[in-house]
């Protein structure tokens, strides 16, 4: 019953999302071999399925033949909670703890084992920071990735732990050291990491929840190593983490 | 040779990307047979779809069962080039017009037959305008717009000519009188609307190049009929334009 000439297993579509996939914060524009390559299909797939994608508006063909994101989907894009809610609803509350901490204030949702930095609010007596909105952070090598990880399903916990990546030498890769830490993230209520993802740096992070307490985001702050007692921020986190949901609540009741 | 259940014409990327379709700013948020209507799909289709598209990261089911845009596409979409690069190009020529000339000052770029507004900025004088960032208006009755159909490709003029909506009784739907206003656009290298989209406002909006010289965007200024002499901020505009192809250019060199 299959399609003739489809691939089994791997539907149209999820190939055209391949072809999506191809592009992110260190690949914005590529060329048509490197999509191919990327979503590992063939050249003529690959190119038919942009020619879709350009014309719906999706990708754009610029004058040198490479092709970006098109303003259809950055449109699209915008309509996203993530955007049109909770990053609206958390600023205030982010620019205020940036503001009385000194440090840099994010704050990141979950996609599938990565960290989505869905805002980065720079303190003042922090070093500074390329803010930098959609980029991707491993889950369990970060602060607020650990919070998601820990809330996190359990086929997500099962595909995070077989891919402990060593980011640097102190990045947890024991699993059962793993388990451990995101059972003690869930008892204590949040979380922190010291040169786990980049030398120099340590951080804490609390569970952002929606009002039917469901954990939605995480709030964290990051530090250079040299500032002790980090985890004294943790209660400033707590009461903007809960700002943040009650100010949700406040506007049309919906998830954030 | 067309596979098996295909409907013939329409494939099944042009499926997944109509289910995409259903979300704009109007319907951020939509339930299954509400996708499955305004995509023309049936519901069995449309379910499976959206499940892969849930799955990617580009929709996300909420807890009352409806779907919205997910972080995936929010993330993808940042870096489109009107994000990435006019956006941000274009913001300080923008702040400084608002500043200069008191009135609202927009950017857009074309997207089919509708004028996309990347950016808007209030002016100090005029009434306040909500800043919507991906809003979608039609070319032929907005300044923006009418630049942008006075140079585009001949299948989309045709495609625009035969939709010349009437949005107020100012709104010039006639075609022989359109086609010389574009021809008019292009000649004198500005165009104006008065009333066209809204009652009491008029605006006046100028071509943006990339260093190909080709239009990659128009630059508008709206105000309300009460003000006299529009066209005298032209070649503010101008100056503006030529200043953001500039600024543009002595980045990466890239397209905008």
């Amino acid at each position: 019953v299959a399609g003739g000439a489809q691939v089994p297993g791997r539907s149209v579509t999820s190939k055209a999302l391949a072809v999506l996939s191809a592009f992110d914060r260190r690949t914005p524009r590529a060329g048509l071999t490197e999509i191919a390559a990327s979503a590992g299909l063939p050249i003529s797939t690959t190119h038919r399925l942009i020619g879709e994608l350009v014309a719906w508006g999706g990708l754009v063909r610029q004058s040198d033949g490479q092709y970006e994101i098109g303003p259809r989907l950055w449109a699209l894009g915008l309509l996203a909670p993530v955007s049109r809610k909770l990053r609206e609803v958390a600023l205030p509350f982010m620019q205020d703890l940036a503001a009385t901490t000194g440090e840099n204030v994010h704050i990141a949702v979950r996609t599938g084992i990565h960290a989505l930095y869905v805002e980065r609010i720079a303190g003042t007596r922090s070093v500074a920071v390329v803010s930098r909105s959609g980029s991707e952070l491993p889950l369990h090598a970060t602060g607020v990735g650990k919070v998601l990880l820990a809330h996190a399903d359990p086929e997500t916990v099962g595909q995070a732990l077989t891919r402990l990546v060593r980011v640097t030498p102190y990045t947890v890769v024991d699993r059962p050291r793993m388990v451990r830490q995101l059972a003690e993230i869930r008892r204590r209520g949040w979380a922190e990491t010291s040169e786990e993802m980049t030398i120099g740096t340590c951080s804490v992070a609390v569970p952002v929840l929606d009002s039917d307490q469901r954990v939605v985001a995480a709030l964290g702050v990051v530090a250079t190593s040299s500032r002790r007692g980090l985890a004294k921020l943790v209660p400033m986190l707590q009461l903007a983490s809960r700002g943040i949901t009650r100010s949700a609540g406040a506007g049309d009741g919906v998830d954030l």
